[in-house]
């Protein structure tokens, strides 16, 4: 760890968005957290009221004043070291709900001694003093920008340190593993061999064996946190602009259920049961029809390419099952990754049966209108079958943090040559030099070996009062 | 007081402004706030804690869950009847800033029994509840949106109580009036006199002049909330945009100072000082140059109308000192209740003398250079020195609310018509009548009286959450 950035100075910032609403909350910390705030509130009527003296996690409503001015009522929340989010004092101020108020507020503590935080200093703070590791750190980031069930789950998990323990526990493997390597180094000139060559294979190509998955992991995790990439692709009279307002309206109703809480709408991001999807619109499908005039058009094929999910959507009445078939093979060759989900739109209760018939070859077929909103769920239900079928189990680890599998990668590469130099038999020193760059990787993944450079860009991304 | 409001289900929102941030804050209040929170909150390791057991006015630290799903780890916030803001039991939830979760956690406290709050809800309680009365939570409100130093101040003495105190003594003196009236109707069949016709009247009409005052502040606290009206006239080529960009410029570098707190910035409004400044626009003065050809234009005389500072710029080469008298002794009758101030701009340093001693005649003339920014701070305190003259002191009661306003010019009504009855001597019950009246007005102030739909009427206004 780098001393440079272990720091005792007060922090101040707002915590809660920008904006109006019924309060805010302003943090500080650092050594002199309570001693600044204690400058500046008082009781209601403006008597002292010594917060070095309350108890940590106490609550005292009381006024914060400049001299004989006061600027607001509030509520002050004490948390005394090490038992606060950065371990050091930390005073939350909760004032109302006013730019002015909290710019004030935040100006008196400056003008008392405070600094004005860096992003993400507070959560940095948390990690030098060792309350989370960095994996944790930044799984805090991406908490806060979850927006689906999937997304949250895994921040969540990869907060409350479900993912480092896991890398924890592989490099204490590798450390072991290095120790013995290490003994035989100590004693070479007497030529013995204290780990077992075979035993050792076994140990570190499982250990390999489990980085590899996690990197294999990775692929789903961004699916998970960016959205499942769907295309719709199908003839311009198909009606893909009509199934894709239904989805995207209902969507809206949905989150807009809870009266206060509005969502930025992303355009054509779809959240269907917490699974957030996203579709793929490579050259605006839904603005203009001229594009794919048949199935044979590089567009389709292209975001056929870039989609976990590829749903062909076709007028039930204007083609055969032959047809469909023959179409169906010319998108075969296509699909790599992605999965063909076949929708019949347009069909009416009464030639339901007969087109169920007609395409009685095609088991998995799914039979909608857009239009009169029919077999919407089913279709919707559909889709999160195919997340679920795709990821199995959402509680194994998954990785979903560039940095993380960028690491992973550079640990299975330096594990791969030790696998090598051990089949190769070559002596103990080439070993270890592999297994401490496998060891530095995964060390740099949970914070353990870090670099201020490190440190500064993956705190940089977070928000001022984080 | 209306029974029909007095609701003690338990009510949740969002208190915090939507948008990402590092934390969020739910409120919960109702006899049941705090048997919901503890049904989804538990330890770190999902073990129960009794939240009931614990004191008020503390924090605990653990996950609020939904079964085995954890949705966040965060800190709960006790408050016990009657020692909370709305005199509810009262728990406050800070979660991680993300509007999913924030849903999450209050679709959770919505399954286990509590409601969605309307707007203002929880200062309604607290208002039902004895915890303030009316004209202070609407200071709330005003508070909140307050975005100068002077209008912060008057909504915070007004939360304080310090106008509500007023309105009461002023209830209370018309109240001992008039149950000696009402003492002598009692008795009117022995025609006895119990209250002193000269000293009545003399009460009267004290309370009377304290109320027209009160109505008079009005126009001066209307321009304290929404700026000074400043008008800023003169010929196109005065450089008139030029100063009105340094000024807002200077404004807006003031603003971004604290990092991470931007403000909406309201095109022509001007923050010297906190005290709030408004630019009046009538006609585009900064678009169009080809309007005010002359002094004597229409547009001209329009925008001082509405102003309550009329600065009149001009280029210090460009006019004479007797030149300048004509255009003064022209604007002088259009002025009403508008301050001029004569602003020479274009000054350099070495023609600055002459220049003084051409204008010698008018010693309060300001003598700048928009475009070298010179003399631009002795501007803008000449500015806020006008405010303060007029104003004289902001500590005194000062009404910013129309409904105030109009509850006091119907109270005065009544009481004129008391001293017209006084001065005619009618008889007691006429007089009651109208002291009555005069009475119910202040009430309904405070809101000692109040109707069901005068109360959803100000709440109305509110944020969800407060």
């Amino acid at each position: 760890m780098n001393t440079s950035l272990i720091i005792n100075d007060t922090i101040v910032a707002l915590a809660t968005p920008q904006g109006v609403g019924a309060i805010g909350v302003i943090r500080l910390s650092g050594d002199k957290a309570i001693d600044i705030c204690n400058s500046v509130f008082g009781t209601k009527s403006l008597k002292k009221k010594d917060l070095n003296k309350q108890k940590s996690h106490t609550i005292h409503f009381g006024v914060i004043h400049d001299g004989e001015v006061i600027i607001d009522e509030v509520l002050v929340s004490l948390f005394k070291t090490p038992h606060s989010y950065t371990s050091e004092n930390t005073v939350e101020i909760s004032c109302h709900g006013s730019k002015f108020i909290q710019q004030q507020i935040i100006q008196l503590f400056i003008k008392h001694g405070a600094r004005m935080a860096n992003h993400g200093e507070f959560t940095l703070r948390a990690f030098l003093n060792g309350k989370l590791d960095l994996s944790q750190a930044e799984a805090v980031a991406d908490l806060i920008s979850s927006n689906s069930a999937s997304s949250h789950q895994i921040a969540m998990q990869q907060m409350r340190g479900g993912f480092s323990s896991k890398i924890k526990l592989l490099r204490q493997n590798l450390i072991d593993f290095a120790s013995l390597i290490e003994l035989e180094l100590d004693f070479s000139e007497e030529d013995v061999e204290f780990a077992d060559r075979t035993d050792l294979k076994k140990l570190v190509s499982s250990i390999q064996r489990i980085v590899q998955r996690l990197i294999d992991s990775f692929e789903v995790g961004n699916v998970i946190k960016n959205g499942i990439p769907v295309a719709i692709v199908g003839k311009p009279n198909a009606g893909k602009s009509t199934l894709l307002n239904v989805l995207l309206e209902e969507d809206r109703a949905i989150v807009s259920e809870i009266p206060g809480t509005t969502r930025d709408v992303i355009e054509d991001e779809l959240n269907i049961d917490g699974v957030l999807f996203r579709i793929i619109d490579t050259a605006g499908i839904r603005e203009t029809n001229d594009i794919i005039e048949s199935i044979g058009v590089e567009k389709t094929f292209e975001q056929i390419k870039l989609s976990s999910i590829a749903i062909y959507l076709f007028d039930a009445h204007e083609i055969t099952s032959s047809e469909l078939r023959l179409i169906v093979e010319d998108l075969q060759p296509h699909l790599h990754n992605s999965q063909l989900v076949l929708v019949a739109n347009k069909i009416d209760k009464e030639d339901l049966e007969y087109i169920k018939r007609e395409f009685n070859e095609f088991p998995d077929m799914l039979f909608i209108s857009a239009k009169e909103r029919t077999h919407i769920d089913e279709f919707k239900k559909h889709l999160v079958d195919l997340f679920d079928s795709r990821i199995v189990n959402i509680t194994e680890t998954i990785v979903t943090n560039s940095r993380h599998v960028e690491a992973l990668r550079y640990t299975n590469t330096a594990l791969i040559k030790v696998l090598e130099g051990l089949n190769h038999n070559v002596t103990g020193d080439f070993l270890a030099m592999d297994i401490r760059q496998a060891l530095h990787y995964l060390g740099t993944i949970t914070g353990e070996i870090s670099s201020d450079d490190l440190l500064a860009n993956i705190f940089s991304r977070f928000c001022i009062g984080k």
